[in-house]
């Protein structure tokens, strides 16, 4: 839904600030904004682009590109809300202000904890505001970092690997290998997607897993997700994850919704989640999971090494539901996609002005 | 593979023998056979079919309708081998030579424990033989008889529901309804396809099923399994199993193959094992299923109540492997067929003749 007026001239102008928006880098904590500045009439004055954390937001960019006073009475049109917040730069609010910018128009709020509240400064400063131009395009291309943002966490994608009954490993802990090669591979391929990828202590200690994404062959995937280990005990100095091209960032795990806080706040948009059990389970318990992939091998393996323990679950009226996404065929295995029938974003503290917006989006993303 | 001598006679006539077969009863200790005598000319004498236990096998039906000396040096046409065994009717092969058969013709050798030799007394006789002709219709057409009988059991089907972490139930007991109305209405249907039904008597006690197949309305199908109730413990008298259209069947479950045995000598040829998961371990460690059906619900239970529990699987080498056969989305569950990649058919006696051919066919069946 677009909220004030606008005209063919925005919509063409909010195209262009997507094109441009897409020359900045695809990860890190900010995420990629374009801005075009039109005059009265209509004709492009100025473009900008976001470059990354520490640079210049699009819209200051943009400015910049424009003789003192030329801005005056021109319209912006942005991506994203522009910011309300002091950081490395000053707030794109009071810039537009300062520059004498008469309309603004942009594609989708931002839902950041501190830089919200910018299309409110705008008007209180007498700007026209219009919200929600090409905003089904901007929430597309924004994805991942608009959930981080919203959900003040990553999205999560857990995997596990098990036989038909449930099993992530044998009785005597063997797990080698549950599932096939083309399993595997879909499952490296995934990893890679990711921006950070998580195990528990127990399985670097029981597995020393390199947590790398590779081809079949062996060979490093040109994207690499960040490591990062949940545990209190030490990772041994000799372990394979200590040779990752990224440094593996250690969580206690001890307050798992705080720790994703802090991957957010380092620019992990997305976390995929390995295992093992145990720090599955605590994810799943905590209502942590966006997306479940389960492959599962054709064999059984009965006794005590379950691929999920206890989740808190005491009757099946408490049981929790998800919704098969997917199912797909790898040589003999099958993928399992589910998700989560409801994801609830945690509590908001009273000051956020964005409430009703943020739940009914994620009721629809939990679909 | 045909072994010896036929005719373009013997293939019509064999087909009108699969014809005459179908009367006979399908479900029973007997298969259904069917008899065509014919002159040496090639010209129908008589038909004959077998109507069930107690009543003259299909040739004995045939001869019975010919005068004395009509048979003398004409052909029998049947389509399961001549049996060799005294039972409640003399051995057919005797009937054969008696009445001056000069070629016998079958399409599929008796496998039966008592039953089987009948080619070979016919050849000591001086009778021409030639086994196979039309055989895999014949095969076919027996289909759950023949696995019966080559493997002194009933063809077993397990069938569990589950969350897709592999729980049947949650840590409280409570697993109604884990599978939706569409998932359990299918199973139902592949119940009445039994020709018996098995739970444990833990089950039994717990939940205190019908056991009875019925429409999503609750009506009973048509076809309606023996009920039969695995372990020690008594059935209360009131229990809902004891209202079933058939008489239950108890067994100890102490001796499985031993169990199995009896039920095929009953006359069951395929049973329908619907768990619980104490029952269903013990028939999976037994290696004693032909197919699984799990019906995955997405939901996940987490806690102690496994589907499945222990198996007798230390690592991973030692998994049971199967392949999946299918996969069938049924509402918001999914289905899953599985089969076990080699089944073993019963260690034999020694006086056994067929073992090779035995052997082989259970490896295409077990694929
Ligand atoms: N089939 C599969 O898909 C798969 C995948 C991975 C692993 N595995 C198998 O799983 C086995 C290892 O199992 P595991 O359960 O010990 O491994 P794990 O889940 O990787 O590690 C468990 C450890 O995670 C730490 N942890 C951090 N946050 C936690 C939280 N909120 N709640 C609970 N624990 C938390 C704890 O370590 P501290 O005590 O150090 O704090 C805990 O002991 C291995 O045999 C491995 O082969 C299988
Ligand atoms: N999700 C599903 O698909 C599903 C299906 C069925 C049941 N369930 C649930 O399962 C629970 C009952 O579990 P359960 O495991 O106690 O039930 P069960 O497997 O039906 O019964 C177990 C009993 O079977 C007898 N038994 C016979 N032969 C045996 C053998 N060879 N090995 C071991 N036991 C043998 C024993 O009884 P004796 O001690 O009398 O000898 C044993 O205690 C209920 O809560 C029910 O709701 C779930």
């Amino acid at each position: 839904m677009i909220t004030g007026e606008h005209t063919m001239a925005d919509g063409a102008a909010m195209r262009r600030a997507l094109e441009l928006a897409t020359r900045g880098p695809a990860s890190g904590v900010n995420p990629r904004v374009g801005c075009v500045i039109l005059s009265p009439h209509g004709d492009v004055l100025a473009e900008g682009w976001h470059r990354g954390a520490g640079t210049a937001h699009a819209e200051v960019d943009a400015l910049s590109k424009l003789a003192p006073g030329a801005a005056q009475g021109a319209t912006a049109v942005v991506t994203l809300e522009p910011c309300n917040h002091t950081g490395r730069t000053g707030p794109c609010a009071v810039a537009l202000i300062d520059a004498g910018i008469a309309r603004v128009v942009y594609a989708v709020a931002d839902p950041g904890d501190h830089s919200a509240g910018g299309a409110d400064r705008l008007r209180s400063a007498g700007i026209e505001v219009t919200a929600g131009v090409l905003a089904d395009e901007a929430e597309a291309f924004l994805d991942d970092w608009l959930f981080a943002a919203r959900h003040r966490r990553p999205r999560v994608t857990m995997k596990w690997a098990a036989s038909l009954d449930g099993r992530a490993a044998a009785s005597d802990g063997s797990s080698r290998w549950i599932t096939g090669q083309q399993a595997r591979a879909d499952a490296h391929r995934r990893r890679a997607a990711a921006d950070a990828i998580a195990v528990g202590t127990g399985t670097v200690l029981a597995d020393d897993p390199s947590l790398t994404a590779r081809t079949s062959a062996g060979e490093l995937l040109d994207a690499q997700p960040v490591p990062v280990v949940f545990g209190r005990r030490p990772i041994p100095a000799d372990a394979a994850v200590t040779r990752h091209p990224h440094a593996p960032i250690t969580l206690r795990g001890a307050d798992l919704t705080g720790d994703l806080r802090e991957l957010q706040r380092r620019g992990i948009r997305s976390l995929f989640v390995e295992g093992g059990p145990t720090l599955a389970s605590a994810f799943l318990a905590a209502g942590l999971v966006d997306e479940l992939l389960v492959y599962v091998a054709p064999m059984l393996l009965g006794g005590p090494r379950v691929a999920v323990g206890d989740l808190g679950v005491a009757s099946i009226a408490e049981a929790r539901h998800f919704d098969f996404a997917a199912f797909e065929r790898l040589g003999d295995d099958l993928l399992v996609v589910a998700r989560p029938i409801a994801i609830r974003p945690p509590a908001r503290s009273t000051t956020d002005t964005d409430d009703a917006a943020s739940s009914s989006t994620s009721v629809k993303e939990g679909n």
